[in-house]
């Protein structure tokens, strides 16, 4: 367990923490106490049924939400919606590997999976807020993963699903990729088992997968057409150092590992003995799959095979050169299309 | 300066050392004695105009292209031309770093770009073999990168140039993604700057590099469709760990940062201040610019607006879900498409 000033209401807040109880994991051991960072906006309606789920990807956390997709006259538009983000286990805001204690803490912090942090958001969300219903669970990336598990399983509840870059079983491509992120930090020494003072130690580690990131996070066309000048830099370096590296300079290794391994191993077919299919017909939520084109690590051509297994689904490929990572909001053309689709997904009834 | 018997006839032969002399580097220094190891196949004709000259990639010789591309019948026959594999510098087998003497060898090794490979061949092929034109230069990935720089630099020598996956001027994305092969290596503490006693001891880095090339080097489809199965693996894993890393295992780190260094900065626009269309205007050559669909780093959009500044040139894709690595032959569609494109290409009279 160790101090981390990013993982804050400076930095992330306003965010709510809840304790939800031991939670029980697949994969075997135990959340003690398990803690989730939430962060609403607006408010339920007498008939609760105008709430939005948005579970978070790995690295970010519901800020990014509300900073690039929540607000008046937005598809998330918290005068219309209750909108509840919930952080994911290990984005360092709810429990996480460096914010537990020992023994439980750090390297020590047990094996969590998709379908965990699912539980603990529908615990969270029927015993705390009283939902019977979402209107919408809508995430990007790995938080696309959460919704697809969300709308397997607890089809009932989940109306409307909209998972945005992201598959419902991750690929072979997408593991091995991963692994490389993994792969970055642990061949830091800093990193030492998952045993250090600060997250600042393994700086080199976070460095690299900084670096990873910038390969195929983006796009050859962000590059080409020098997308990152639109940020502000002056050199491609000091978008990867000023941009790059300071986003992934602050957060804690060990917490990174934690979700990595989640998203790894994503994958709905857990509930049918590994029938893809029959896993994805459980879906009774209308669906919009929403893949974006430029994607190098979910890639459209992953998503569509899905989509096509959902029954009420219609796929809505959103365009943008800043590939996976226009989930950041840095292409101005990504926001109105998201907003399009949400808003269209939305107003569809069910 | 230090044994590895990878870089051997036993492995990579037969060819022979030809000792062009002291090769003075555009970056400053001096190659004392370069020497480039050479693969000759068929006899060169009384006109002296069946050459054909074959350039090689990153990690890879030309015992490859002996393995893969050259044979009776094939378009690269040695029964109709006199076909020379050069194998570049840094290559292990033409002068690099781990077999050059204290002190210009291992860290103390030159750099080296593209422009000083194609001039160390030009003059072996003009002084030993007594060549005044090339029927055709053909490489593949670094091997474009100096196909490109032939048919700019040597205007009147080339008649035919077909560049495959590979570009003229290497990109920023490119130039990123070999930045994350090169620090593989470096964050290997038994790197140690260059100074180590044998390649196996940086077998950490090697395999780093190995895992990023399984990500980028094939494709998403390559995975998803378990092409590897072909290859006569039973997992992924024993994919990664029997053919990834056991190919670059014997290497050595000094030699691949060596080649990494050069392919980051090919660019033949160095001949005109910068100016690429007036570089590309330089060539006089019958061009086929030869990108492979999936290709992940040298993807088609980055060739296509080259192939159209260049005047007697055509586009010609190959389609390979084996993406770059499709170089490697592991696709048995991708020969045949070669074979006829540079059939096609060989025919054209010039």
């Amino acid at each position: 367990m160790i101090a981390n000033p990013y993982y804050s209401q400076e930095v992330h807040g306003p965010y709510e923490l809840h304790d939800i109880g031991n939670l029980t994991l697949e994969e075997g051991g135990t959340i003690r106490g398990c803690k989730l960072a939430c962060a609403t906006f607006g408010e339920l309606n007498a008939a609760k049924d105008n709430a939005i789920l948005i579970p978070t990807w790995y690295s970010g956390t519901t800020k990014i939400w509300e900073q690039v997709y929540i607000g008046p006259g937005r598809a998330l538009d918290p005068e219309k919606s209750f909108i509840i983000g919930i952080n994911q286990i290990g984005s360092g805001l709810s429990s996480s590997p460096h914010n537990t204690p020992p023994p439980d803490g750090m390297a020590g912090f047990p094996r969590v999976r998709i379908g965990d942090d699912v539980r603990a958001q529908h615990k969270l969300v029927t015993e705390t807020f009283g939902l019977t219903q979402l209107a919408l669970v809508v995430g990007g990336s790995m938080g696309a993963q959460q919704t697809y598990e969300w709308a397997v399983r607890y089809p009932d509840m989940v109306k409307r699903a909209a998972p945005i870059a992201g598959t419902a079983k991750n690929t072979d491509h997408d593991f091995i990729f991963t692994e490389t992120l993994n792969e970055a930090i642990r061949s830091d020494p800093a990193w030492n088992g998952g045993d250090y003072a600060a997250s600042s130690d393994v700086q080199r580690g976070l460095r690299r997968q900084a670096r990873l990131w910038a390969v195929m996070g983006w796009s050859t066309e962000f590059y080409k057409r020098e997308m990152w000048r639109t940020l502000g830099f002056a050199s491609v370096e000091a978008f990867l150092v000023d941009f790059m590296e300071d986003y992934f300079l602050p957060m804690d290794p060990n917490d990174l590992l934690c979700m990595a391994w989640k998203w790894q191993r994503g994958d709905v077919s857990r509930h049918t003995g590994g029938d893809l299919r029959a896993a994805l017909d459980r879906i009774t939520a209308k669906v919009f799959v929403m893949p974006i084109d430029e994607d190098m690590f979910f890639p459209p051509r992953d998503c569509v095979p899905e989509q096509q297994m959902i029954r009420n689904s219609e796929l809505r490929v959103i365009k943008s050169i800043a590939g996976h990572l226009a989930l950041f909001g840095v292409d101005p053309d990504y926001g109105p299309q998201v907003d399009r689709h949400l808003k269209e997904l939305l107003a569809t009834p069910v």
